[in-house]
């Protein structure tokens, strides 16, 4: 107990000196965030401008507009907002979700690990201290956005997703001074439905579809809401994750602040070890953007580690833990069947996902069929109490090029597709999770199968690997692969840092990894024919060949990296062969 | 003088110390290098073969076999051979040049520049001291590979690159225990013809249709024979270059061993500045691989840096100094044509290849066209007098991605197809140099364009990069580009470094990105279906799966960076999320 004591001591300036230091070094030079504002004044998107100098045209200087982006950084980009990690952010969503009138505050907890932690001596120091009592459905109420979008309803957040989308395109277009920047190539968009501008109806009408899901847990009320779907701007993930061995609470919170800053749209909280509760609630709590997890690694630890001691009844109370903690979106492996384990038996390397092997342990050991499969209407039931959305896991990916496109891979993802019908039955939101590793020209059958066989609910694959010969450098073999499955019509690419396969990730992986993945995405963005996509481009590629080094730099993914390896010795015609 | 002088004196240990350190740090953890024999004893094809660790079952242990890997770095990584930086490598191709005895030797340099430099004071202590007097065809002869092939002739270069094409294939195919390693999925090839086994036949036939070349001057007589072609492995380039600014000579032979011992297959030599003449000298004396270089830099360099002085007669004699000292393949500009520059008018970022815009100078202030278009002739009369193959330059290549595919860059390269045609006349080898910044539903088009109008000449391109927003990591956004483009049928790529637009590239920055395109070429192998390029993946996975950890760092392409990130608290299950 001291001991933990003495680590919280040390940890609280820590805290502070985070906060400092996202103040100093966290607003992206000559930046100024602003916000698109909606039918009504609570609905208020964000975007970053970012401000251009002039352009020498013999004796005359001639502005050069500022350029939107896309802003994942939520308050902490805000001059106006005090940022209080020990207080968490601004509740953006409150209002919309009380006013509804379909959901209840309850008096604490329901879970019986969230009732235990909350009263959990040994762990107070490290709590976050100001946790509101958890919200759930009134009783034969569902409040997931699919269940609204349904009903014909364009909620707060469908109109703040539809206007963060089209970050403005549509004045930009009226003003002549954007003529040359809106230039762009028509796009291959593989069947993608891009409309010119994003509106709330066809936010709405992609929702209630399944092809689009917004996860906005009722209980993370601090959420800006975003949106995944192969008709919208490719997003990417990021992970996140301490071990007790290797990193404190604060540095998780620290690594998801640079995550967003850097441009992750959702957040995936892998973490393991005796905090994990702790862990989640600060990172939720001060989290702008979705956090997903993996609920039975947290009910594996509960039984020590032994997959065969595994429950429903322990594995629900871990859900129900987590919605109430804000949890946006749940991997559920759910379509590992009993059935689908031997195929995998000839394969090269086997079940590398950690969920799925958990769920092939199990089933072999009882000799029964996974009961997140046969409990699937139950966790149905639960998802929509919170709108939690499903991500439904692919527990058989491959773990190398030649273990792709199989049958035990295939085999789940049609499962996923029966379960994906099962779930729209509920109005509970889905995406479906991709590999992995898949050489180049097997990428696009995994699009083709997971469109037809999953309905056209959005895809969220982990890179794919084109190659498995490259330790060390697998945010690039991934980077490939995923900028080729986001073309494809992927919605969501979850990133891979330098260090995959090798070790955990420190702050530098994180940045390295997302910057990566950003580029994946926008790569994909431009190949479909995104309106607008190529606005950022252009401004920067026009900086480039007038020597406009600062915007150069301000215009890019990564300003403070490119400041950095500019080099003040480069002739002038720059460093490009001929 | 003194100044000169004393720099060399410092620089002569820095030699030795660069032996030393070639020796200590150069070899690959695990790894023999042996090589493969033909139908002759001085026709010895490099490889590398990496030894692996045997795995348990149950109470036996069974072992893995060696796995072969392409080798491109020479003499350097041979024990049984002493590095002498200033004596230079050996000469492996001298008796197959002297043999064929259509060539002499001239009693030293004709050309102007040569001779003075040969004599120069000033540069006498920066000279590499054992120069051989040059060689060059007797008088009307053709002395180029594809001359050789088109008479049907095997020369011992086409058998050494079979051999090294092949790494021994047949021979794993009849050992089982490579039966499971040389799984491998169908290639989607996109009209490539990749055999089972690579031929002498085979690899004359595609020179002498023009579809491959073998750059090899025959005063390169060190060179390690290697080819580039779309029937053939994806290659790669580094592009190296002092500025007198930022490095010495000895740092850039530094940088093109390592750049060998990363995997380059052949080397640009860009360097700028008073001592490029001795620089180049330095580094064709000791590499392995063919050095390309872009003559008109130089050229230019002697007019004080005047384009509109430029006269073919200077550019002439810099052909003949660079073709006598052993460059491989020369980039030419030739498609510049007058008619074309208008066409960049209208572009965002003009023309942006140094050689493009120097050409496009030298044609508006003459109004005449481009010397290198109308005495092309003369130029291939030359080229074949030495074996320098043609890199068509592409002088109007876009510098952003809203330039992509536009009238100028796809008339320039039609120009590129009528040349090929005319050089294939003399029998001169020509590879076509190719984009660049191009966004990913772009790509394709490039290169059925190239093989439609340059008669399936290999493709050569840099990058290209898929989008423009991401200075600091344009090895990422071109290796994106490069990937694909190798996989449509482009035969080499050339490599892109995180400081592309930003600064000169230090050893580090070679590295990332040299690996970057070592994975771009060979996910486009994959890709393409050729045969066994699976077996190194695969080997890698089983050692993955089976926690043999060395075995997964020496089977990397960079064994020293995984293991350096290899974390020994990562847990059992590995990195991965689920």
């Amino acid at each position: 107990m001291s001991d933990t004591q003495n680590k919280t001591k040390h940890e609280i300036p820590s805290l502070k000196s985070l906060e400092q230091d996202f103040g100093q070094k966290f607003a992206y030079p000559a930046s100024t965030k602003t916000y698109l504002e909606g039918s009504r004044s609570d609905i208020k998107a964000p975007i970053r401008m970012i401000e251009q100098l002039s352009t020498r045209v013999g004796e005359e200087m001639v502005a050069n507009p500022p350029i939107p982006v896309y802003d994942t950084s939520g308050p902490y980009s805000d001059p106006d907002i005090l940022i209080n990690l020990e207080k968490g952010l601004p509740l953006l969503r409150k209002n919309w979700i009380e006013e509804r009138g379909d959901t209840e505050q309850l008096a604490g907890p329901s879970s019986e690990y969230g009732v235990a932690r909350s009263i959990d001596e040994a762990t107070q120091s490290l709590r976050f201290a100001h946790i509101n009592p958890p919200r759930v459905a009134k009783s034969g109420n569902n409040v997931s956005q699919m269940y609204y979008a349904r009903q014909g309803i364009v909620t707060p957040e469908m109109e703040y997703v539809a206007l963060r989308e089209s970050m403005g395109l549509e004045q930009l277009r009226k003003n002549p001074e954007y003529k040359q920047l809106l230039k762009q190539h028509p796009g291959k968009s593989y069947g993608a439905n891009l409309p010119e501008i994003v509106t709330g109806e066809f936010v709405r009408s992609e929702i209630a579809a399944g092809r689009a899901i917004i996860p906005a847990n009722i209980n993370h009320p601090e959420l800006e809401p975003m949106i995944i779907g192969r008709n919208f701007r490719v997003k990417i993930n990021g992970n996140l994750g301490n071990s007790a061995v290797t990193s404190s609470i604060n540095e998780e919170v620290e690594k998801m602040v640079w995550s967003i800053r850097w441009g992750a749209d959702t957040i995936m909280d892998l973490s393991t070890g005796k905090h994990i509760h702790e862990t989640r609630e600060w990172i939720i709590r001060n989290s702008p953007v979705p956090i997903g997890t993996v609920p039975i690694y947290q009910a594996l630890d509960k039984t020590g580690g032994i997959a065969e001691d595994l429950t429903w009844e322990m594995f629900r109370d871990t859900l129900v833990e987590q919605a109430e903690q804000g949890v946006d979106y749940f991997t559920i492996h759910a379509g590992v069947l009993l059935r689908y384990v031997p195929l995998t038996a000839e394969r090269l390397t086997g079940i590398v996902s950690r969920g799925g092997s958990i769920m092939a342990k199990w089933c072999l050991a009882h000799h029964k069929e996974n009961f997140l499969y046969t409990k699937f209407d139950e966790i149905c039931e639960l998802m929509k109490a919170y709108d939690v959305s499903f991500s439904l896991g692919d527990g058989l990916r491959p773990g190398c090029i030649a273990d792709s496109n199989d049958a035990a891979q295939f085999g789940e993802l049609h499962t996923l597709g029966e379960l994906t019908a099962k779930a729209w039955k509920h109005d509970v939101q889905v995406m479906i999770e991709g590999p992995g590793h898949v050489p180049m020209q097997r990428i696009e059958e995994n699009m083709t199968e997971e469109l037809k066989h999953c309905l056209e609910a959005p895809f969220y694959t982990l890179g794919p690997l084109i190659t498995d010969i490259a330790p060390g450098y697998d945010h690039i073999t991934s980077g490939i692969g995923a900028a080729q499955i986001g073309w494809y019509g992927t919605a969501m690419l979850c990133y891979v840092t330098p260090k995959e396969h090798l070790g955990l990730p420190d702050k530098e992986d994180v940045r390295t990894g997302i910057i990566t993945y950003k580029i994946a995405a926008h790569g994909a963005d431009l190949a479909k024919g995104l309106p607008g996509a190529q606005v950022r481009d252009n401004a920067l590629s026009k900086a480039r060949f007038e020597f406009r080094w600062e915007d150069q730099f301000n215009l890019g993914l990564d300003p403070e990296r490119a400041r950095e390896y500019h080099d003040a010795t480069l002739p002038a015609e720059g460093a490009k062969i001929a």
